[in-house]
């Protein structure tokens, strides 16, 4: 049977959302652990997960390869993937790259709406592409496995780094600009490069990335879905909610600003309003997947072409994607 | 066959020392990779190693399990494993004992020479036992399968670790106290109990803990296992050589003062004697553990009991000594 699974989600992390999980039959998520913490603050993150592993080994346990979420369906739990939003987690020390990947980390963004040591920002007004850094760390993420994500980058960022990257890489949680041309979504050029070399895009359902925003109906939702699965293929698209579940708005503010600047900055929200947007009323927590798997049926999709999207793709892609490049002896 | 390991080394590694490892047919060795370095600093000694790692494949791998003993034998490598011997590595924060574990950790002890946030050092003038951190450290250590080692440790903090561990300590690199009274060494009391428990007790080579110093000669070294060996009995007693290979006297000024003291201090040394001192004749080098086992035999032991002390009884104790406590579902 095809797993499921949600290739990006941050939410506020509890035993209700764990069991939401298990409800919702979500066998495998990739979880945001940092954006612009530093390393140690990273392990910090990271510390929380273990304290989390250890008391609900019934309901989640660490993923570290496509096998684990096998696992995690034959004994009825969710395999949480490691994943960081922007790279200040390896600070400017390339060794970091397989010492996070060790501590499972299996995606890592080249930058976060700004430049960063290794790529632009899709909010950056110049995208200047790879960084020496950046054409580096890519290597280093291709050797130890650690998925190349461009979900946040500018458009010459992300076509570079589709090209320097000698394995596939994901856009975790966006849409098509031609469907919503939001700062954040993504070019046909993009979607055709990143199809071509192999990669993955993660449909997200966060409502600035969403035609209509939290209005958006789900039938227009499933409906780009299949759209792009014609421009790209059906084999290289999934889910990427991006589900952001019970986070203060304080959150948000850590995703804009960081400690890159004491102005406000409201990213995609604006002034009026700064917190989360509210989620469209057919997807509010993990139990709600089975909505979009309808949603997709209604839409012309077979049977398998849904079970594809929903997690097949996925699972294969985490296949090939997180390990070493080159086993050697090792 | 049974293999060939060391219990304790911290040489100034290169390709060099590692092919004498190979030709010394040494199988797995517990190497230092922290003294009083903080956690991030620490890191950054095992990215030196996965450089090492990545560079010399065809000589040694990460070793993590006793299967990897196994493998290390079957593939003609040596599988390094890594200890600390401060607590520093941790702060003041257990999560990172797991972390570490993670990242191949698997020997740590709870102070050096000093008091510690866990433990009193030997050195100190009262040994208060463990602290209630140490305690709770000591249990974390215990789950995850972390070794704990005292090695530098006072006496009644290492009867305190003995008695409060629910699994077998070590001591990896000493000699009993009975034989040469030195500071570092360990009294019948100690060698008692620790056999009592289960543990292990790895012989040192370095100079200040033998009788004469550099000019022991192999015979009263191997006569002192065997004597050690009566008392403990044959299976809780290994080699911890405590090795020091093409280390500048820096090093050991770092081992001994690391940023506590402005003043200098001697440790084992002495004003007139600052440095490393110089090996005892009989070995220098990796490849000289054949001699050690020919003692043995010189003293009587048979060929099971020599191959037991020389790397079948640290087989056994990492056997046990490295797995996670219960290990669950996970």
């Amino acid at each position: 049977m095809t797993p499921l699974i949600d290739g990006l989600q941050y939410a506020n992390w509890s035993e209700r959302i764990f069991r939401q999980m298990r409800a919702g039959g979500v066998d495998a998520v990739h979880v945001t652990v940092t954006y612009h913490e530093t390393f140690r603050e990273t392990v910090q993150v990271i510390e929380r997960w273990n304290r989390w592993f250890e008391r609900f080994p019934e309901l989640i346990f660490p993923g570290r390869s496509a096998a684990d979420v096998t696992r995690a369906r034959e004994t009825g739990r969710t395999a949480i993937f490691f994943g960081a939003q922007n790279p200040s987690c390896i600070e400017d020390d390339i060794g970091l790259v397989e010492v996070l990947h060790t501590l499972g980390l299996r995606f890592m963004q080249l930058s976060y709406n700004n430049q960063s040591l290794l790529a632009s920002g899709c909010y950056e007004d110049d995208d200047t592409g790879l960084t020496r850094m950046g054409r580096a760390v890519v290597a280093e993420m291709n050797r130890v496995g650690l998925v190349v994500d461009m979900s946040h980058s500018g458009e010459r960022s992300t076509l570079e780094a589709i090209e320097q990257s000698s394995r596939p890489i994901a856009i975790t949680h966006a849409n098509p600009a031609r469907w919503h041309p939001a700062r954040r979504n993504k070019s046909d050029t993009v979607l055709r490069a990143l199809a071509g070399s192999g990669g993955m895009l993660g449909f997200s359902v966060y409502p600035h990335h969403l035609k209509g925003g939290s209005a958006c109906r789900l039938q227009g939702y499933c409906e780009m879905i299949a759209r792009t699965a014609d421009l790209m293929g059906i084999e290289r698209v999934g889910i990427g909610t991006d589900l952001c579940q019970d986070q203060p708005d304080s959150v948000v503010e850590w995703m804009r600003v960081g400690r890159w600047t004491k102005a406000p900055d409201y990213g995609e929200g604006s002034a009026d309003a700064p917190g989360f947007p509210p989620m469209p009323d057919w997807f509010a927590d993990n139990r709600d997947f089975g909505r979009i798997a309808e949603g997709l049926r209604a839409t012309g999709m077979d049977a398998a072409e849904v079970a594809a999207v929903m997690g097949g793709n996925w699972l294969r892609f985490f296949e090939t994607g997180f390990g070493a490049a080159a086993p050697g002896r090792t």
